[in-house]
């Protein structure tokens, strides 16, 4: 197909600035739709017990071109799941559409997608298949709340409430870097790091570690079928950020946040790492995104059993403000300016930076 | 992302011929999904009624770069609702995944796809938004099968059935061309025939129709759910061409096929035109695809409302071939070696050209 035949509309409005402000239009122009978008799944009003959710893998936009189309194939089914976990969900149903450029290897692709549906108990049950340049796997998951579980939301943050993090944030966003400055390559679910590339031998693990942060996230399916035995819990995953996700989860609830950074999960070889390649461990922990790791709340009596291994970052408040204590451990030794910036490309007019 | 990080596998088997060998293939590795692929939708055993289909547009897969959003949203919608038409069923809940180039306009496109939401009664009830160079969107419909209806599978066909087409094939492919050629140009849901394009009068309303045809197809709903109150059907959109997908209808239910081409619906003025521009007849027929209308058998003594405008075209058979009867109304004037080139491409090795 050539480009002559369609001309541009006369004029278009100006973009939308975020993601988020397109959702407020949306929210603005279908008030019904509030009820619908800002979760990670839909719940269907058939019975109760059935949710949906839909996420989309674009070769060169969520992840490296040229990657193994058997790892293309787990992270689109993990990133979906990781969703489903979010509202304490198991999938039952999976519609895939597939587009590919020329000589794309379906074999492989699809032994690892059916792999995945076995290991996860879904049924493949639907698709296309199309032809285009760049790949682009979208993947629909249909899904059931166990019996003796509920839906969990964004909405039921209170404040009072504890906010847990369910692992690490920001190893993902690492090792999206290492791979993009040829630092690390990925081969067959293995990592390798470049001959040039020479950190102490701890960091060396941390570096593997955070490209299969990257290309090979674990959903957290029982995590969220913890949350939703519970009598209240909200919860998304962390796939913007922590950031943008944990100002989502306190807009969603109409509640803030106070974070003590120093209760982040930041293990030191993170930092060290992150220092040694030179990146801002603000912009890693806070902005980095694709964790795929459950940011939720609890009220305070509630803890989530030791064996999940999750960690208490702050607590949720009546005023609409994130607040973060310490952040000053995150920007020493940065550029303030730049700093700055971030955080306001966060959303964070409110910030406060009280010790 | 750069290219860097990631390296092929070290070796790839040849890949697939088609997307039916692929998708053989695929009912050999795991012969459950042999109750779920080949089909346009798949039937939810949750009660007999839900039904799902995920189809996915690509700018310059699909559609031609720089198409109006709007009108992107109405075709990605009607494409969809037609696999729900060739299953018998109604739309009820749509997920969305759209990946958009910078500057695109989301408020064009929202506006137009909630429109249709609202013509079609179905409800936008998730999605996911993303970044990329060029345009994809992605729509999976849950749909419910109305009370008194049935499933419309293409495995219902049996020999001594009818064959029926729910209107004009050939149509959209000629669309295609005369967008691609520059002939034609469509803006804000107008066709404009380009000065240098000067066929007959009578032409030109074809050539506005065949461009419309491509960009703005009608799903066939109430045919679909008519085909559903029958006590047998076999139904399947025109998407890749007459010719290939009537050989999925009849693999699908183990029959072949006698098609009389002098009764295929093809409109004098479209044959005429397809001559003008210099185009193949028996391409733009039997190979164009697009066309999102259904191809369909009932019994012999059964058929559709005269209000459907429906066309039969042959007769199912015990003998697993596609017979057309009078190919040479098609293939007269034209190359030879390109006919049966292009016929063996739609995969018609057992192909009889009886008179």
């Amino acid at each position: 197909v050539k480009d002559s035949g369609v001309k541009d509309s006369p004029s278009s409005p100006p973009p939308f600035a975020s993601e988020d402000a397109l959702l407020a239009w949306l929210r603005e122009i279908d008030p019904e739709l509030k009820d619908w978008i800002g979760d990670d799944t839909a719940l269907l009003p058939d019975g109760g017990s059935r949710v949906a959710t839909v996420d989309t893998q674009i070769e060169g936009t969520h992840y490296p071109r040229g990657l193994d189309p058997d790892t293309v194939a787990r992270r689109l089914v993990a990133v979906n799941l990781s969703d489903l976990a979010a509202a304490g969900a198991l999938p039952a149903y999976g519609f895939l559409s597939l587009a590919t450029p020329k000589g794309f290897d379906h074999r492989s692709f699809f032994t690892a997608f059916l792999q995945e549906c076995r290991q996860y108990s879904f049924q493949l049950a639907g698709g296309d298949l199309a032809s285009t340049s760049n790949a682009v796997a979208s993947l629909t998951l249909l899904g059931e709340i166990p019996e003796g579980g509920r839906w969990v939301s964004r909405k039921e943050a209170r404040a009072g409430d504890s906010l847990w993090l369910g692992g690490q944030v920001g190893g993902s966003a690492l090792g999206r870097f290492l791979l993009a400055e040829g630092h690390a390559t990925w081969q067959s679910g293995e990592v390798s790091l470049a001959e040039t590339f020479d950190p102490a031998p701890i960091l060396r693990e941390a570096a593997e570690r955070a490209v299969r942060a990257h290309l090979s996230p674990t959903p957290q399916l029982d995590l969220g079928l913890w949350l939703g035995r519970q009598d209240r819990a909200a919860a998304i995953d962390i796939s913007d950020g922590l950031g943008k996700d944990l100002g989502r989860l306190c807009e969603s609830s109409g509640v803030g946040a106070r974070i003590e950074v120093g209760s982040l999960p930041l293990p030191s070889e993170i930092e060290k790492l992150t220092k040694f390649v030179q990146k801002s461990r603000l912009e890693i922990t806070l902005a980095g995104g694709e964790d795929y790791v459950l940011l939720f709340s609890l009220p305070s009596s509630v803890q989530p059993p030791a064996n999940f291994q999750c960690h208490r970052i702050g607590v949720l408040t009546h005023e609409p403000e994130i607040e973060w204590l310490g952040l000053k451990r995150l920007t020493s030794s940065e550029d303030p300016a730049q700093s700055s910036s971030l955080l306001q490309g966060l959303g964070w007019d409110h910030l406060k930076e009280s010790r």
